[in-house]
């Protein structure tokens, strides 16, 4: 499966006209580029340009109500709940950070929990927001059910990602990681690639270890049992019930306080429901913020120069892949794969957009297999 | 390697005496002896008994100061930082959590970050003394470096354990776990058993997979290398960068934000520099508690009821095993190893204790073999 490299400009004119077309305000739909171009920027691929077909498919379904505002439904000074009444999820994670950052900075901290929204991306972009303005951000989502709790072989919980982000220099801290082994979009790229995902990722409707992403997420899809695994593997010896703790508490702050919808209940009978969770933080409520900062900056850099394993050049601290990958997409632009570009251009045409604007003469080299 | 069950009344008188021998008041034994039996009641040996000797042996070198009081260096609404000046970690984390409590119920969010602490005993404890008031409650703390990061062969963070606890009936939400695929009190057992660890758990100075418990927590005791792989194992490929995340978070609540030792500097040269974090949330900021508390019922019980795997019997929620446990322990008694009881003795001997009347003519089968 081949990759074709476009430059970030191009991908995102290309966003910011698609959304507009979609109906989206200008600055709605610089938010919504935002995320998804952060996730290309970071080498995330799978929730970046190969995300877009979910929301072309979730618009046109009616899953996402372009015209609909996020309601703030409960707030005190340190909290809030948030209706997305089904609008696009970047644009009510957006404004829930926001709220979140602001209360942080007032009196400290500020949590706002959401219900009813839709896909927003990747958490950590949220997480990042708080990190911009000198606090400690959370985010979380639950998510269409796809992580099987230990001894089950339903799906109950979504990949559950957990995004936390804090200041410091040279690489902030930047830690995005679904609850599950691996997040379901990595199963898709698998799938595009139409080659086989590692043993201890994901398992088949009768709770079997399975290397076949499509028929993984053909059982996602049609609600047919299976799913990922959460982190630790699918028994207690390595700590699967861990993973699946994690996953317990993005339910916590995302469909629990928010009364919203848990994963096994979301994306079904043409409703969306997924629940967000934000906290941010203020380091300034706990000493001098930038002593702390210095603080942390020498633990970083004392991970980062620690000993190496045999053969191993490098020890990362979380956030550092994601800073050189910024660097290369500047360098080089962002991979596109092939399949992608198909899924870009079937929805250009359906916007009626100058597909030969952005992607010239592109000709496939295979069959795109779809899941939206 | 025998294990001798004994009256959970009769251990609490012991850890009773025991305390106020080593110098504490009786409102301070009572919290100390309350932590420690607490893990026992959970059926989480490693905590509980068997850390006696840990306790001991801090006092008796100094590590920890029986007179030292908690100091509240840093407070705001919903914040404080805590100096525990070597205190015992039970009740530097129990003023901390008290504190964070107080602070939930009144402004619906506290946040405590302690430095200069010792081990204070299983995290969890704290997270359910907010579940107790109705609160969200979490606690973390970090220790002596036992996980070695990705990619590297010296331990650079603690067994970084993660807590949280919520109410639900009939088994309220707790999930206290390490944030390496298992903690240094399981290896402790495994060398008390004299039994080989599974792989996956540890590795040798050279960071190459090791079974031998000994050897693990000889090169951890010494600083020579090796220790505890993160949650997801010591590759990418199943997340080992996401329990190296985790334990981060752990550093973040602790030691970075109370401007504390990270692990790889605590527990040297006499000094302990042990860090936790605690947070409380109160619900009743979000909406109505017992709503909230009902709607998180509801989703506990789905996933218990959700289908199992082939052959397993039963999915549990976080919380499930510990209630059983405690029923167990209240109908036979607390399990204890016979090398922890020869440590008790050992301990009650160096006290002045009456031994006979707790343990009558224990006599053990094997040697001990002690890292303290």
């Amino acid at each position: 499966m081949a990759y074709i490299n476009y430059s970030r400009e191009l991908l995102d004119k290309f966003c910011m006209e698609a959304f507009q077309k979609f109906g989206f305000t200008e600055p709605e739909a610089r938010i919504i580029s935002d995320v998804l171009l952060m996730s290309d920027d970071f080498g995330i691929e799978s929730h970046g340009m190969q995300r877009l077909v979910r929301y072309h498919k979730g618009i046109e379904s009616g899953l996402i109500h372009v015209d609909a505002k996020p309601e703030v439904v409960f707030e005190t000074p340190i909290s809030a709940v948030i209706d997305g009444h089904s609008g696009m999820g970047q644009l009510i994670g957006h404004k829930a950070m926001e709220m979140a950052i602001e209360k942080a900075k007032t009196v400290g901290v500020g949590i706002v929990t959401v219900r009813n929204s839709n896909h927003y991306g990747i958490a950590g972009y949220y997480a990042r927001m708080a990190m911009d303005q000198g606090l400690i951000g959370f985010s979380c989502t639950n998510s269409e059910a796809i992580m099987v709790p230990t001894f089950g072989k339903k799906a109950m919980l979504g990949s559950n990602p957990l995004a936390w982000s804090a200041p410091a220099d040279p690489y902030p801290f930047f830690f995005d990681a679904s609850t599950t082994v691996v997040t379901r979009g990595k199963l898709e790229i698998y799938n595009k690639k139409q080659a086989p995902v590692p043993t201890g990722w994901a398992v088949n409707k009768l709770g079997a270890s399975s290397n076949d992403a499509s028929e993984v997420l053909g059982n996602i899809k049609a609600h047919e049992g299976g799913g990922i695994v959460p982190v630790g593997g699918d028994t207690e010896l390595l700590g699967g019930h861990k993973g699946y703790g994690y996953g317990m508490i993005c339910e916590l702050f995302s469909s629990i306080l928010s009364q919203g919808m848990t994963s096994a209940h979301t994306m079904q009978n043409g409703f969306s429901g997924i629940c967000h969770g934000f906290m941010a933080i203020n380091p300034a409520f706990f000493g001098d913020p930038e002593a702390i900062k210095k603080h942390f900056e020498v633990y970083l850099e004392e991970l980062r120069q620690s000993p190496k394993a045999d053969g191993q050049p490098r020890i990362y601290t979380h956030g550092e892949k994601e800073m050189e990958a910024i660097k290369k997409v500047q360098a080089e632009g962002i991979p596109v794969n092939e399949n992608t570009v198909k899924e870009m251009i079937e929805m250009a045409n359906y916007l009626g957009m100058d597909v030969k604007a952005y992607f010239g003469d592109f000709k496939s080299t295979s069959e795109v297999k779809s899941f939206y």
